[in-house]
């Protein structure tokens, strides 16, 4: 069932081509740029309060990355933030580096306050820090890194969940995948993932393609890229080779792949 | 002919190796440096009007993207051109998504109208936006992405070029290169192009260093990168590959080549 | 003696994987961030007043750019080296440009005079204009591009090293490593380096995350680099493959091949 739902956001993505729009951070423009358009979708870069509110109109999803954060890209976002609520769009939040500053957590919890239709996808890291549960992992932060996902930091997603009735992703070695409903670990990807900067901002922009045409969980997203990635991977001499063989794979990417490679933990109904 | 002229062009780039200031946007930052550099020329990103004035004396033209805009952006947009008017130096501006906001379209205009020596590369529907021309292509308008070039917008470009004493490049499928005396269809380049975030800035920059040795008209830019375009996309298995062998192509590039491979309609004087 | 300081070097990076935090430019976050990775290191791009304080406690190095500045930035720049100087941590300067404006020439003098801990890596015009040395070298300057080393950025070299108690390192053709009591130089890397946009910055930022394990001449960055570079662009068909492959040797560089490729003249104590 999850395979086919999966299948299916795909062709809707490649069909409809949403156009998705991201005030994110400058080190993963072009990577997630492309990545969007590598699924099929069209991405959008815009940041003025200006032309926010125009854009948004004909704008499918809202992907707000906090990656290198200031006060004035702050009032940005928010803004964005508004006219997405105001637009009844999804918005897809990427708390970067949750928890390694107290500007990082605490705007990445106004942004989620404010979101109606919100998706939270992060490290297990800065999952825990934006649901402020104290743990050993976060004394072990190495800052924008990931950790591997853990019963922490389950438990942060659900509090989450049920705080911002939100979906939540926590991306990592397996990912989260933690809704009001049911939660869904993935097992695909692979080890050399994290050795290329802006992986999870990808994963994020992706999952605005997958909500912009209704898929709202954020597996979609985690599971083509999972598989693309683990494909890119194997092909790969090292994390260069990846980053471009991801965006090869990606485009390629069919439903015959998805359906052998797929590893999906479905925990149905809690 | 035209071949010749292209040719002549992208060897005295290579010999000279003109300074190119460019004030882009975040998302194509790198690639355009690179294709840039690629070429044989010179790549310079600068912003502040602080420097602005010193650089442009020793720059060869200056390029100004208006892809990711705001207001603090536009001041230092509309200084820069002063500065390359001042020095008598040619201004590429790239349109990006011209027509998606009243941001971008009355940027845009307040630049084309300021520039006094000015090439406008843009696709379909930022030209049209640009002219302000209504019609179908721009009510099906799908944000900065590009559509097939049209009547409409060869009528477009016509219009900027009599208005703004310019010459227009149309790039897509077909580019078309539109100045008062000539009108050049070019029918290189790959559907896989706009795959890859940017193909259209790394254009735009690359007319900078063809007219800062005095290729003004726009065509050699659209007829070098069309050609490696459409060499690198034949070697790529995807948009990941063609942006980086795009640059490998580029750098190899040889007159042999570009005769074989060029195939351009001069429609001659009007 | 000098290979073994760089293998060890190279172990403890990514023994530590030290957090390097870099305000860089815009042009080659994501390279730099990626080269971090690739080398092993943990990036982290910030530049808010409102975190780097928080930041600059657990990060091993301060990796300052000049490559696209404006007030802003450079304050942000002025309070991270404070930061950085309160910590006790060691501050890379790349003064890119430098001499291409006065605004570059004043903030890296002034970043060179504020920061306690100080390497600085230039190109052979860079490290001239920062020093204030005129020359014919200085009057050919092409912008932000590197033109050989020469006696004048030697001497330029020296004269940072006593006034500003710092390690200088010149990237060029040949690499040059300037201290108080040696002077090294460097014969590895391949003429198509400088065709890729920001392979100095890479330098600069490998070069935080040596110094943040203590490896603070500069030497083992441009050691590991240079080598690196060279096997990519030996294995490159242009710099589009050379930008990718350089992080995948990068990632799987080990002593043996530092061992066989590096070639070093040290010039021992002066």
């Amino acid at each position: 069932m999850p395979t086919q739902i999966i299948i299916n956001a795909l062709n809707a993505v490649r069909e409809q081509k949403p156009l998705v729009l991201n005030i994110t951070n400058y080190v993963v423009m072009n990577n997630t740029a492309n990545g969007l358009l590598a699924l099929g979708a069209s991405p959008i870069m815009a940041h003025s309060r200006d032309e926010l509110a125009e854009m948004m109109v004909f704008s499918g999803a809202l992907v707000i990355n906090i990656g290198t954060l200031d006060r004035l890209w702050i009032e940005r976002m928010v803004f964005a933030v508004e006219q997405a609520n105001k637009q009844g769009k999804p918005v897809i939040l990427d708390p970067v580096g949750c928890g390694a500053s107290q500007l990082r957590t605490q705007t990445s919890r106004r942004i989620a306050e404010m979101a109606e239709r919100l998706i939270i996808r992060g490290n297990a890291s800065e999952i825990i820090a934006l649901a402020g549960i104290e743990s050993r992992e976060r004394a072990n932060s190495k800052g924008v890194d990931a950790i591997d996902a853990s019963e922490t930091a389950m438990d942060a997603a659900r509090h989450l969940v049920r705080h911002y009735h939100c979906n939540v992703v926590i991306s990592g070695e397996t990912d989260f995948i933690v809704g009001e409903k049911s939660e869904i670990s993935l097992h695909n990807g692979h080890a050399m993932m994290p050795c290329v900067t802006g992986m999870g901002c990808t994963l994020s922009a992706l999952t605005g393609a997958f909500a912009a045409v209704g898929e709202s969980t954020g597996l979609a997203a985690a599971a083509v890229l999972g598989v693309a990635g683990e494909i890119a991977a194997q092909q790969s001499a090292g994390p260069g080779s990846l980053q471009l063989k991801l965006l090869d794979v990606l485009y390629q990417l069919d439903a015959e792949t998805l359906t052998q490679r797929l590893s999906i933990s479905a925990d149905g109904a809690k």
